[in-house]
């Protein structure tokens, strides 16, 4: 019937990886990895999050991205809408204005408002953005932390500091080259 | 975010000009031009909902299609799948499975039940749902009742009776050469 894509897929776990990283930003390239996808995909993905204002990047070294705000005050329609854009669940065409019996001029009571079968379409729109509204980026985290063995946070963490550091290692020799 | 293809649209027209036709079929020309869609487009239309059961064809002269039902019994989500196919709001891709830390063979506590962001997509699809499930055709085709002069569906009725009727005289007056 309908579709949110895979980009807001890879845009949620990515945001997940940033809950709880103890102010330690994390790069495009740790989050591709975490998310089995390339680079550049999810780098094009979270400067729209960036631009939503769910992210903020941080230049340097060290650099990559942390949550703009708790993830408390991240929802899932905000994540939804800054990715895919705020497309409308149906495109009314007014087909209503096409009968033949009206010529050239439909009649204002069949112009008047809203027509009525883009009404419950509003309507079951409404119903689906007030659902992923009422859900946050902290809400799924719980779910996910629930699940996982306590330990596992910390373990990310450290992959995620080794992993920075040790391509910051490569870039210092480099430069010292 | 996501979307109901116009072939919706043209489904729920046509199906309105279906609503009390006091027992006469209309025809996929008359529904094509009552829409201001070509017939081939019309009758594919209608092949899918006469497939959910939700139109029946008739055959002959003045063949065409009926509704299989009373409108009060046809719901808005049961024409949308009837249309679209029943495709789901979010296709999981279980990016969860892919955490590098799990290497090839992620824990059962990671894999377990249904993913934390596509269960959120389930709900808020089942909101939509239960929306559009919340509305008959009958719902609607009232409040545009309401909205339109007493003497405008009987009109309507008339012209398709004459568009019909002319067709079928071309038609014998074919067969007599």
């Amino acid at each position: 019937m309908a579709h949110v894509t895979v980009s807001v897929e890879y845009g949620i776990h990515s945001l997940l990886w940033l809950v709880d990283t103890h102010g330690a930003a994390v790069s495009s390239r740790e989050l591709a990895e975490l998310t089995g996808v390339s680079p550049s995909y999810v780098a094009k993905i979270l400067s729209k999050l960036e631009k939503a204002g769910v992210v903020q990047a941080t230049e340097g070294l060290r650099g990559g991205y942390l949550l703009a705000k708790p993830p408390e005050r991240i929802t899932f329609l905000e994540i939804v809408d800054a990715i895919e854009g705020r497309k409308p669940l149906f495109d009314c065409q007014e087909v209503r204005t096409r009968c033949p019996l009206f010529g050239d001029s439909p009649p204002r009571w069949a112009t008047k408002g809203v027509c009525s079968i883009h009404a419950v379409m509003l309507h079951a729109e409404k119903s689906m953005r007030e659902t992923l509204a009422g859900y946050t980026l902290a809400d799924v985290a719980k779910t996910v932390g629930r699940k996982a063995p306590p330990q596992f946070f910390d373990e990310v963490q450290s992959w995620i500091q080794d992993r920075a550091a040790a391509r910051g290692a490569r870039q210092d020799s480099n430069a010292d080259r």
